[in-house]
């Protein structure tokens, strides 16, 4: 299992449709939240996400709308009674706001909050680490410093060949010692290799989240041939000057740099909240690039669909 | 014009149908907000609340169900680019918390933001005073400093008899003379005096904000022939000791603070999450007090209705 479930698409002012940035990328049920704006904890309760198991939190940069939920969220994990720990990626000064909000309001967390500053990463370190997957810190260019993240499958296993494998009448039960890539001998002395019941694995999934930043090339190289690519378009291009002076992105730009990474698809968020009707923001990337679509309230993202 | 507008009913973990605390009082189209839960903007964007117009916004305390849209919601204000002054009432604290997450988000407010600590207040007192209505402080008692908020009209105008005009034959024109109290002369050379078509003015509205309290009856004296009291009831009465600990109210108790203080309407929120259904709360208040109500988000309680 791989998917992305977008929580949030606005940019910095809510809609009465669109709530600020967070999304949760649950890889083989474990769930990562990234970013989390103001409201995701109803959101997480409104879409059903179990985040009691929420495993770790990244934060992309310290703006209010990237950040705003966190101090409800934490708590209320802690109301639910979490007693194990929580892993916090973020900008180091949200260390700051949360010790002082817990202050001020005699809030105190029941469970371990890990605290691990971003400041301490080069942009492409790899950043969390496990056996079946890895995030990598990605160069995003903003008025404050702001990193992305890029998820990506490792040491996919071979495929097993069920019907090669009942063609060549072995019992189910050595099933599992030739997936685990074992030679087995069966009853009859017959030796089967797992070489000739394994398929090669398919290729790794990865999803890199890009929000916010302007227009930037450098990033190109890290996100090369992602699977799934969510790139912020706050606004169209006929608004190239505002999106430069606020370090965001057109729908134009994201769809160029979604080309050039050679991406398989691209997602779109953080709307400017001047867009009611964003149909006009997903025709400007698709004009070139063709595989986009809008990140919704809710929606979910089976990267395994774009295998 | 004197309503009460529903945002949030929740207690400190909101659930998929209520939200935290946040209400908002609109007396002769001016706005104040009384508490500001997580995702209050996106209550008053829902609502279509013109909040760009908010006047003043009371804090009763510092738990975080009761403070975390603040600093969301401040910001859109400016970036709605409000350009005149608001006034905040509050427990000091909150200064604190707003000045680090404003410099840490690198915010800034392009407007005034007035902050009056509510420490320099006795219960009791005036804190916000016009010529129509006034508010006051309400003691109430929880874990950590908290106040309850006293709206009440005052110099309230006598009504004019619009029937009794015309049947002494004033023509429409000295009908604004009349309201304002001077004594008319008609071109008959006959004399009015105001009192002719003036009838007594209606009773002084009225509504007291009482979140969160425990069981509390020196709050009675202070609240006493309020037309809509709204009483926390986090508990079923079953939970009296829980409620005690933490410094909440059970709804039978909310009823016998509406009892004795003999207020018009009583309206509870505050529910504790563990209560899907509310009927057993509504029963149990209204069985020591039958003209009681749940709040629920988005519901606007219209105080003439109580007059």
């Amino acid at each position: 299992m791989f998917q992305v479930q977008i929580l949030g698409t606005s940019a910095a002012i809510p809609t009465n449709s669109r709530l600020p940035s967070a999304q949760v990328v649950t890889i083989n049920d474990r769930h990562h939240l990234v970013d989390c704006g103001e409201g995701t904890q109803m959101q997480l309760i409104k879409h059903r996400v179990k985040f009691a198991r929420l495993d770790v939190i990244f934060i992309s940069h310290l703006h209010g709308d990237h950040i705003l939920g966190l101090p409800g969220l934490l708590n209320s994990l802690s109301l639910y009674e979490r007693n194990f720990p929580l892993k916090l990626y973020a900008p180091s000064g949200l260390k700051q706001i949360l010790d002082l909000v817990f202050a001020q309001t005699h809030s105190y967390l029941n469970y371990e909050l890990e605290f691990i500053p971003m400041e301490d990463f080069a942009v492409g370190d790899i950043i969390y680490d496990t056996e079946r997957y890895r995030v990598r810190c990605l160069p995003l260019e903003h008025r404050i410093f702001c990193r992305g993240f890029k998820f990506e499958e490792v040491n996919k296993r071979p495929k097993f060949d069920f019907y090669k494998a009942k063609a060549l009448e072995i019992p189910n039960n050595y099933f599992n010692l030739l997936k685990q890539g074992n030679i087995i001998t069966l009853e009859n002395g017959r030796t089967v290799h797992p070489e000739e019941v394994l398929l090669p694995p398919d290729n790794p999934l990865s999803f890199a989240y890009c929000s916010d930043t302007s227009y930037h090339e450098e990033l190109i190289e890290h996100i090369k041939h992602t699977k799934l690519l969510y790139h912020e378009a706050t606004f169209l291009h006929n608004m190239k000057d505002r999106a430069e002076a606020t370090c965001h992105s057109t729908a134009l730009q994201a769809g160029k740099i979604a080309r050039s990474a050679e991406v398989r698809q691209l997602l779109l968020g953080h709307f400017s909240a001047r867009y009611k009707n964003l149909q006009p923001i997903l025709d400007e990337a698709r004009s070139v690039f063709p595989n986009t679509m809008l990140a919704k309230e809710g929606y979910v993202f089976n990267l395994k669909d774009l295998g």
